[in-house]
């Protein structure tokens, strides 16, 4: 079974507000997604996610999205392909650098909610953010959804990229996740969302929900680390797959 | 006489707000202080910002200041210096991002509005933002109030420092500048402006409202490029200086 | 010809940030809708414009945006009916409490930017805001796109509703707004704009680019006052108009 | 023993951010001081605030505070009596219209953290923000710290105003609370915390640090709610007083 990263977001507190559990989770992961005070994040717990994530031997990657802190970068906007570049840029440039005043160096960029989803389908918007990580670093792993539009415009960019998959979701036939709204979207079973895991990993497989054997890329998994249960998964899922 | 850098803050523009007359002002000074998104400009603004100042040949600051947009940074705040190191190696790394995607480099550091006056000031802050300087980039200059404790914390870190002095403020007898709210604060006669950058330069002396003669280091002086009135004074002061 | 009603967006300035002539354009104009803070406008700002306004016997209204001061409110984002609701009582509260201090009304409620295009297309987004406006005070007049959903949502709730038209910009068949896209989307001739405005008023239609004749109700017309082209049109239409 | 207030910070989350344990202190307190905005709370939080406390007859006041979200507005900063007062107005207005639409009423006005501590020492902003009250509504009560400037300056503009105490902090020989810096600011003895309220309300006085009897007026008292061990001393206080 080939090494997989396990990558979760860090850095989500703002000011005076806790969110995450973010000492705990980085025990559990190899990848951490750091806010970078778009969405969530202050200069503050950006400092204090990067010197936690260093000294943990966890790699650091930036988490740009949205300037909308009130609705957590989730909610989708008009926006152009020119300003998403910018917002990009911007952003990784800002983690970066407490990253080279705490000894460390960036790993990888990954789109946080709203910009996750919208690279994943708008072809103008993924190449926005593949040109943006390549121009600002050509070396970043660029992390998207499998098989979207985002993975597409990084290896066209010439990135390396990380296939993204989800232990907890399900899967259409035609490989994209079901969507939140549906009732079926969610994996509540823990054995059976680690065996999705183990699948996609050995087999490059994944079962739709309808039956059907999908072939699949998974080079990173998306996990939380925002609650006691999220955090025991992602003990659990961590010692299945010997990382 | 030697040469002297000529700087001016630049980028100041938000979304549709507009500020500055960033294009002409450009054609008579040496160094841009690009705001970062903090108390002025946004990640569009900074990037075009930047890519003007290249192409014009003119060096590129950082210009960080407070997080406080309505108030334009000039407001002073009680903050401790560990946050003041945290947004400035955040607004350094935001700009270097563009400077990085543009294809240019980063040259020196001045902060902007209320952060410049305290850290002129305060030992503490001073140091914060020194130290956040030398641990992003230990190449930048820091552009600092002359002989102020700024420029004294970033000497004492190792950086190589810019005194920064004003054409068109009066000096007191102890060297320090006299506050805008006195009456005499400010020079209004153009040729008294320029004839006391002149002295400044060629005899390392400033004249006080008293009339002493006060020893005092100029490396780079400080205009604005807000209106008609000060771009003919930057195009008078320039042409005086042989830019 | 019955009297009609000029509008014009006021207190759009942000910080340091200046926009908009409001001082000149009140002397043509009988509804200021004043911007609230979430798109532009500040609290200070909001006070000077509402000072200004009822000092120019000009009528105040509230001018809710989204929450997106770099995109001025004008880019449409994901948002649900109630959290519309809960922005716009928020943001007509916050004028409303600088017209109690300087002794005025407010008379009516007019979206801006995208919710306004957003609530002229979506019915719950419209209820929400007609509902918001009836809530915090029936007696309110809401403006909204004419012919839109928004206009029928207001009448919907008993709310008085006033139909806005445009004089500068050309109409479809369906009586819906040529899109800003389309090269014909503006009219540039100001006799044209001016006759269009007066056929709207004495005969109910206007001209659509098809040259059909379009039924439509004209109760108030949107008019910009942020250059000296848009003044000298306002001027002129406040006099062909005989305001 | 005369009737006692109990007054909460309410509506301090922001977005996904949660913080306080609204509905569990409203079964203790008799003053609900909502967020407004500025410092904290968003026009969600603070609808559901509003209802919250209508919904369990607790009195609801405005809690304005400084624009400074990541501060959490506790941060002192140099700001002119002018825009105090607008601040304030904006606030108390936002808050009012939720009231409006939820059919309640806004019965008083805490300023909020660094905003309520410099009220309490600037004369200036402590008139600013007294008219900024009595302009909005001559009805409001004013919440202040005891014999401080902020509840003189209410008076004097002729508002009701309620005298602070605390019941958790020690008070200096002059009356004025020991600052948070000093090792004995903080009372941690529960029952000691609840005699020192007994006695304020009985006798109407306090002992000081150094053992003194210090006249004080005490019409409510200032309890917290963040946490299980707030909560718990809320609820024995409010036994204690037979709220």
């Amino acid at each position: 079974m080939k090494k997989i990263d396990l990558n979760c977001d860090l850095g989500e507190s703002y000011g005076i507000y806790q969110l995450g559990r973010d000492k705990d989770i980085l025990n559990y992961i190899t990848s951490a997604n750091i806010a970078c005070g778009f969405h969530a994040g202050d200069a503050n717990v950006m400092r204090g996610a990067v010197a936690l994530a260093l000294e943990k031997g966890v790699k650091v990657g930036a988490h740009p999205g949205f300037q909308d802190l009130v609705g957590f970068g989730r909610r989708n906007m008009e926006i152009s392909p020119a300003e998403v570049y910018n917002i990009v840029v911007y952003q990784i440039g800002a983690l970066q650098a407490f990253l080279k005043a705490e000894g460390g160096k960036m790993n990888h960029v990954k789109p946080h909610g709203a910009l996750y989803n919208m690279a994943a389908c708008s072809i103008e918007l993924a190449y926005a953010i593949a040109k943006a990580v390549k121009d600002v670093d050509e070396d970043l792993i660029l992390f998207g959804l499998a098989n979207s539009v985002l993975t597409k415009a990084g290896e066209d960019v010439g990135l390396q990229v990380f296939h993204e998959v989800f232990a907890d979701r399900t899967y259409q036939d035609d490989g994209t996740l079901t969507p939140r709204t549906a009732k079926n979207a969610l994996i509540t079973d823990e054995n059976h969302a680690i065996n999705q895991v183990i699948n996609m990993m050995t087999k490059g497989i994944v079962q739709s929900v309808h039956g059907l054997d999908i072939p699949i890329k998974a080079d990173t998994i998306c996990i939380h680390g925002d609650n006691e249960h999220a955090l025991a998964f992602a003990r659990n899922l961590s010692n299945a797959l010997n990382l």
